[in-house]
């Protein structure tokens, strides 16, 4: 029987059905940035509508931008939504919009990670750390074959972890956490704070009025430019520190890496974070680096997944 | 019906005879200092013949001081034991010595944490870890009741996360892993330095010709030694990084604290610990840190507890 997907972003919506673990319809549509939670859950309904308009699934899922509290249909923030600073109920205002269908909410990193176990770059491994680089750094853990959510919800915190537990003694901003390092809002404070000090940069003039998006580091990288390559060499090594972590911790046998940033900085990065990683790694275990898969329809296609593998938990005929 | 379970260490081997929860027979004994993995496995077999002698009990656990390959009764290495430089199935050798006796092998961190979560300080919790200090800092994860492995046997190597990922570069000694900072032997390398260097410091003197114990670290501090106070006090904080950490990538309920180390440094360590923990949660979702409650039996409880769960897996009935 089909499902429904969706991947709820700060700028998209995207929908997809699937059949078989096959995606059969997607669409796309803009995020309204002005408004209410209810106008999100509004533009995810006709979202829904024209992928299924004939209500042939009965399952749908889908991945929010942010955490969702455990057990529950319940995303309680969302910074880059309309209106979201207070607990809203995804599962129940979507199942009323949608004709009752059951909705099955989690984080869109999870969702994402989990469709690249099941039908991606990991289908061959049962343990699995997703990363996903962009603004922040977001991940999802994938033990012996299960999602991890953690008893509140918090499993996954990579960007949060620990690298550089002294540097920030004292600082009004940062704590040493591999997002101080290694995302992309950080490296662009990075880059702002060298070029003040008189370091040549062409970051600064290329992001223009705007933030440095990861189109922005790709230019910069591609000239050569001795900031970019600094920070960005900095950020691959706190990150190959927080995934040998996390390797020895977890016990993980690959990690699929995604996001933005990751997908701009392309190959050479991936290369030198797998080199690194097995550097760091402790009594030699160390764990492949491979790039995400499925690309833009991959979170839609893990929010499906989820709903479907959920149903099968409840009821397992 | 009674199961055997035994703690191995590189001083003394604890067995246990284990009815329904309970200790209710428990022998020690010397580990051999010479000879051969053989030799071990006979005294082992000589300790659990004291606890049950008539042989009512047909299932026995063993904790290692290493990590054992995963799904094997194998220790490779033991740093600590008698020749033991290659792989020895210890499971099989014991069966041999002790009447043909079903035999289950695990890392002694990883037993002392599953006793303290079925009958310890952690029976109301599900997502818990164990960490005890020592020589270096081990660990163990249980989630969701059960305790991790993992695929390649590594979980639980908290000691080998990275807290501090650049201090270290170039450095002979160190990577910058938890255990450079917070594992007596690395302590002990930092104030002998700092002693050299010419701070005033009481722990070399109180060392003698030997190491510094953990009683020595206890005696320093109550004689408000500043070289001890501030060795320990990094300690903490490093030890409070990774901890948060791990409850931020794994969502772990909460810490139990065990081990020499912490045992000596005692309630105000274990206070500011947790405190620091909290100062570092991620989302203020932070993990109290309890001190272990079962006491020198609590590793070969473990063990014995190991070997009925491994059984009930096997033989549901």
């Amino acid at each position: 029987m089909p499902s429904i997907g969706i991947d709820l972003g700060g700028t998209k919506i995207m929908a997809v059905l699937v059949d078989e673990g096959r995606v059969v319809e997607k669409a796309k549509k803009s995020t309204p940035r002005v408004g209410t939670p209810a106008d999100v859950l509004d533009a995810i309904a006709a979202t829904v509508r024209k992928v299924d308009p004939d209500g042939v699934a009965a399952r749908m899922g889908i991945g929010v931008p942010g955490p969702v509290r455990p057990g529950t249909g319940v995303l309680p923030v969302a910074l880059n939504l309309p209106g979201w600073d207070h607990d809203v109920d995804v599962a129940s205002g979507l199942a009323d919009r949608c004709g009752g269908r059951t909705v099955v909410v989690d984080n869109d990193v999870n969702v994402g990670t989990l469709a690249e176990v099941r039908l991606g770059a990991a289908t061959d491994v049962d343990n699995v750390l997703g990363v996903f680089m962009g603004t922040g750094v977001g991940a999802a853990l994938v033990l012996d074959g299960v999602l991890r959510q953690g008893p509140r919800g918090l499993a996954g915190e990579l960007g949060h972890t620990y690298v550089a537990f002294r540097d920030f003694a004292g600082a009004a901003v940062g704590r040493g956490e591999l997002e101080d390092y290694a995302g992309r809002r950080r490296m662009e404070a990075r880059a702002r704070a060298r070029a003040s000090s008189g370091e040549a940069t062409a970051l600064v003039e290329l992001a223009g009025d705007g933030r440095m998006k990861s189109s922005t580091w790709e230019t910069a990288l591609a000239a050569d430019d001795a900031v970019a390559r600094s920070i960005v060499a900095e950020a691959t090594d706190a990150m190959a520190a927080a995934l040998a972590s996390a390797i020895a911790l977890v016990d993980i046998e690959l990690i699929v890496l995604g996001g933005g940033m990751a997908e701009r900085l392309g190959e050479p990065f991936r290369a030198d974070l797998e080199q690194r990683v097995a550097a760091r790694a402790f009594a030699g275990v160390a764990a492949p680096v491979r790039s995400v898969s499925l690309g833009s329809t991959g979170g839609a296609l893990g929010a499906a997944l989820l709903a479907e593998e959920t149903q099968m938990v409840e009821d397992p005929r």
